[in-house]
């Protein structure tokens, strides 16, 4: 059975360390945020995820959601008690607005609370995931009445929400969407349409949920410019708060589906159920934006959190397990033979897992913390330029990092030889769990559109040049330090093969947009090799100053360094491949007729 | 629901145009395999596979093998019958040894149907994978009375095969094998102890099930030296054939896997079974290395074969669904949106999973033709040739196109977006089936050892350089061909890049075999590419001959030319960062102690 303990040192070294969260006391929420609380907060998470959420992760898996033939779902067993307790423990309003109950503690937090559940068990904390996401997209775009009906409740835990976008004929392309709104004469409107792929759209954890619903109003112009956004809840809420009848909402069915067997995936049928607009007439996708964006790097934590748990139950194996001999000659010459830990090969995959882990959980925090400066900044120049990076970093972090942290729990699955394929142990699950993050919320070859076709133009491409201003000045200031430069070289490179990229768009993509589009999953996973080669280069700078002043555990600053110079010879040398793949154009891709496939 | 077309025309060409494998009439089996008994063989298996076998393969995912307390497993629904018509259809024996009731053929053909019937349900085709490899063991290895008495039934399809090597704490490492083997008066042994992991170990399909299986004579020396092979049948057999009673083996449980549900995966115990020694004491490792080599070669076959039918899937779903509109304006006008194929994205997806399918096929179909020389060829050179092509070819084929095969399955999933997640629409199982291909037979890290530290110093190196001579002395040759140049050009440069690669461990992985270890996964992917790159540069120059004599389909000929294009351009580069990453030795790799990871 898989065991996981929360990364909380690592975290906090992040968080002190390398960022100095510190310097943003002045930001609403910081201030309460001293190093003495976060470490505090944090290990009562740790517990919560360690001892409550992680023991169903398997059983979640075993079990799965069951719909029974009223449409009601039953999740596995133990669920409805731990989302519960994660609820009262008020992790869901870590970071919520305090006016309707929340803690106001700085969104970074959140961030790595929601790291430590998805590792813990990522089907179960979808259920308090997607809620904060509806929390965000209400508070951002609801009404006063409606934050005031919807808020404290979800906040509390006591109602979960969702997001429906998706219908059987579309999901990617969202202006095909064809549920109806029909106005009714008290303001509220009759939802008639079918919703797929709704995860958590049913269930028994809660007497409420609050659906968050992409439809067309009647008469509403073709195309994503005619569609709004409704709340609509399963069970109708009174002004007071007080249940009432149910809606005319139901699942219909749920998926069979590879992993994630813990949360439902449903079929939602809206039959003139009522629900109210949120935000303005036709600018839906506007308002649901700000939930998909925090659930596109909630889903980035996920990839991150896979690969975590599945690197730190592929070390305790590797430790463990004992097969053949080192290469140089016995190390354990007391046993039958050596733990596999001493051969190279299994050492290259776990470095390779970790060198990604260390660097992905910088790179998330570093944007959580702009996220903050974003949301909460008093400078307007230090708000753009986190907003900038917010913006240009959201696609990037979900597809590489739920690429990647795919691909390395199929690596630690490996490191298990034929155990890793047998349920029991399961690293089967983290493979099969770990496969949704690379599709839901913006499928990771629609990310890379999103990053070439509309983060890199925006605004005269004000905010990739913002990127390479602060990685070029970095690597200016940094870059002659005897203890850095043998990171900040290779970075260097890898940063000029980036621009190189970046200068081949805009020569051969603009008149030809298919060139764009050939190269743009390249390019996205190298702006992800870039930027977690900078995170890197950041850690070495901490953890080489805290070792120079005699602080910190020696052996685990050693192992930041050692991981560091591995990722740089042995993961950072991809940017050229990828490179002369964007290089290489669309014309062998475009070549051939449809039917020639 | 899936489909699956066997790519009959594809290996038609392959065999005639690129490899002439007329060439080798005077071999054994060659001479009645001519050109059209070659496409009504091909045709007839490719009937068998798309009506028989493929429709039951998620039959055999839902339903899996049960396991009764009696310990009797019970197969999916229809498997039985299916298998029997496979076994009725002579295929199991295409190759095998017409005294034995085989039909002689080449093994190059039995590799082609391998692949079909992988693709159409690999958990079916196991049943009968299994007992081909066993038969070539016995075949090799076994006494003339042991041939007689189980292979004819074996090849008729009668009686099934296993091979037993694994037991708990042993999979890789088998000098730790426990299991015993007692020799009794009448020259029988009693066979007693644990094996897992055990593919077809219990079945209802055929009455006898034949294992082979790896276990140490009292006293014999301890590790791998004291190793031997033993057949036992799991109903005793009489001299003439006849069964009697059960012999002392049972199957105590099957696993829950990831994956191939309809093919189960036994714990297998014996209890002093009555076993025979095969072949020589102690040198049983030796003689299940004829089973495992071909086995090896029936998995890298898996691999493709999952490869191609995720690919057909993917292509037919890409053409069909439609969403968005092209970059370059609408494609479909009449409809709502374009079929997704128009995207760039999709396409550089199906063509990379493309462009590795049509080479590996090639690889696989040119190393069976070097097999096929190196058992039944006449010329001495010519058959040291061949078989040193096949041992260092051995390794890369079941390493890259299981990883790469895993990795293209999930690349098709990915086309599906939400809908390859659902269990219905059958790419999920294509994943969970085609990861069990990289760990078994030998976990791919072990390939790639194999691959380093035993194929390349074997006999002074003989087998690489004669690649490098093979490879080199056809550039040489071709390289200034306008029509080749082109393609030639990168696959030199490729070349190049494995030479040093090569020379690097010569200079640096004598004295400190870890270096060999850490680059051994990136030599093997290298290798593999500079393989295939090859095959591409002789596919195009036998499409180009066809093309300038009007022979052949115009569409299917360029379509060739257009793909290895993308192979030259997309894929090969890969190899300069292989070579970065081996050259990086494994210093960062072997610098931290084990409580640091």
């Amino acid at each position: 059975m898989p065991s996981y303990k929360a990364p909380v040192e690592d975290v906090l070294f992040l968080l002190n360390d390398v960022f100095q969260m510190q310097r943003h006391s002045n930001l609403p929420g910081f201030a309460d945020a001293s190093p003495d609380v976060v470490e505090a907060v944090l290990g009562e998470a740790a517990k919560l995820c360690e001892e409550v959420l992680q023991p169903l992760n398997r059983v979640g898996d075993l079990e799965g959601c069951i719909r029974h033939e009223d449409g009601r779902v039953t999740t596995p067993k133990g669920f409805k008690d731990a989302v519960h307790a994660f609820a009262e423990g008020g992790w869901i309003g870590l970071a919520a607005d305090p006016e309707f109950g929340g803690q106001g503690l700085p969104y970074t937090l959140a961030a790595v609370v929601n790291e430590f559940s998805s590792s813990a068990n990522m089907a179960l904390a979808m259920y308090p995931g997607l809620t904060m996401g509806a929390i965000a997209a209400l508070h951002t775009h609801g009404s006063p009445e409606q934050k005031a009906l919807y808020l404290p409740k979800m906040i509390a835990g006591e109602w979960t929400g969702t997001m429906n976008l998706t219908e059987p004929h579309c999901g990617t392309d969202l202006g095909l969407i064809k549920t109806k709104a029909v106005p009714q004469p008290d303001g509220s409107y009759k939802i008639s349409g079918t919703k797929i792929f709704i995860s958590a759209g049913e269930h028994d954890i809660t007497s409420n949920i609050i659906h968050l619903v992409l439809a067309r109003i009647e008469g509403a112009p073709e195309g994503v410019k005619g569609i709004s956004l409704f709340v609509v809840p399963k069970v109708m809420v009174s002004a007071d708060g007080a249940l009432g009848e149910r809606n005319g909402v139901s699942c219909g069915s749920i998926e069979h589906k590879m992993g994630i067997h813990g949360n439902a995936t449903c079929v939602m049928n809206y039959d003139g159920a009522t629900g109210w607009l949120v935000g303005q007439e036709n600018r839906g996708l506007n308002a649901m934006f700000v939930m998909m964006n925090e659930a596109r790097l909630g889903v980035a934590i996920q990839g991150l959190a896979q690969s975590e748990v599945a690197y730190q139950n592929a070390v305790a194996y590797a430790k463990d397990r004992i097969q053949g001999r080192a290469l140089t000659g016995p190390k354990a010459a007391d046993k039958a033979a050596d733990p596999i830990i001493v051969h190279p090969d299994v050492r290259r995959n776990l470095l390779q897992i970790r060198a990604f882990n260390e660097a992905a959980r910088a790179l998330v925090l570093y944007t959580a913390l702009k996220s903050d400066v974003a949301h909460r900044g008093g400078d307007d120049k230090e708000r753009q330029q986190a907003d900038d990076w917010l913006g240009l970093m959201t696609p990037v972090l979900k597809g590489v990092l739920t690429d990647v942290g795919f691909d390395n729990a199929v690596r630690a699955q490996q490191m298990f030889g034929g155990h890793g394929y047998i349920a029991e142990w399961g690293m089967e699950q983290f493979v099969r769990d770990a496969r949704i993050a690379m599709i839901y919320e913006g499928a990771n070859g629609i990310q890379a559109l999103d990053l070439v076709g509309r983060k890199l133009p925006k605004d005269g491409g004000r905010a990739v040049m913002g990127f390479f201003n602060e990685v070029g000045a970095y690597l200016k200031e940094k870059g002659e330090d005897p203890a850095l430069a043998p990171y900040c070289k290779p970075l260097g490179g890898a940063l000029q093969h980036l621009q190189q990229a970046t200068m081949w768009f805009m020569n051969n993509a603009m008149a030809k947009p298919d060139n764009a589009g050939a190269g743009s999953v390249d390019y996205m996973h190298l702006f992800g090799l870039v930027a977690m080669g900078y995170m890197w280069v950041r850690i070495v700078e901490a953890a080489a100053a805290k070792k120079a002043a005699g602080e910190g555990d020696a052996a685990v600053l050693d192992a930041k360094l050692v991981t560091a110079r591995f990722f740089m010879e042995r993961m950072l040398p991809e940017t050229a491949a990828h490179l002369a793949r964007i290089s290489a154009g669309a014309d062998s891709i475009m070549a051939l007729p449809a039917e020639a496939f």
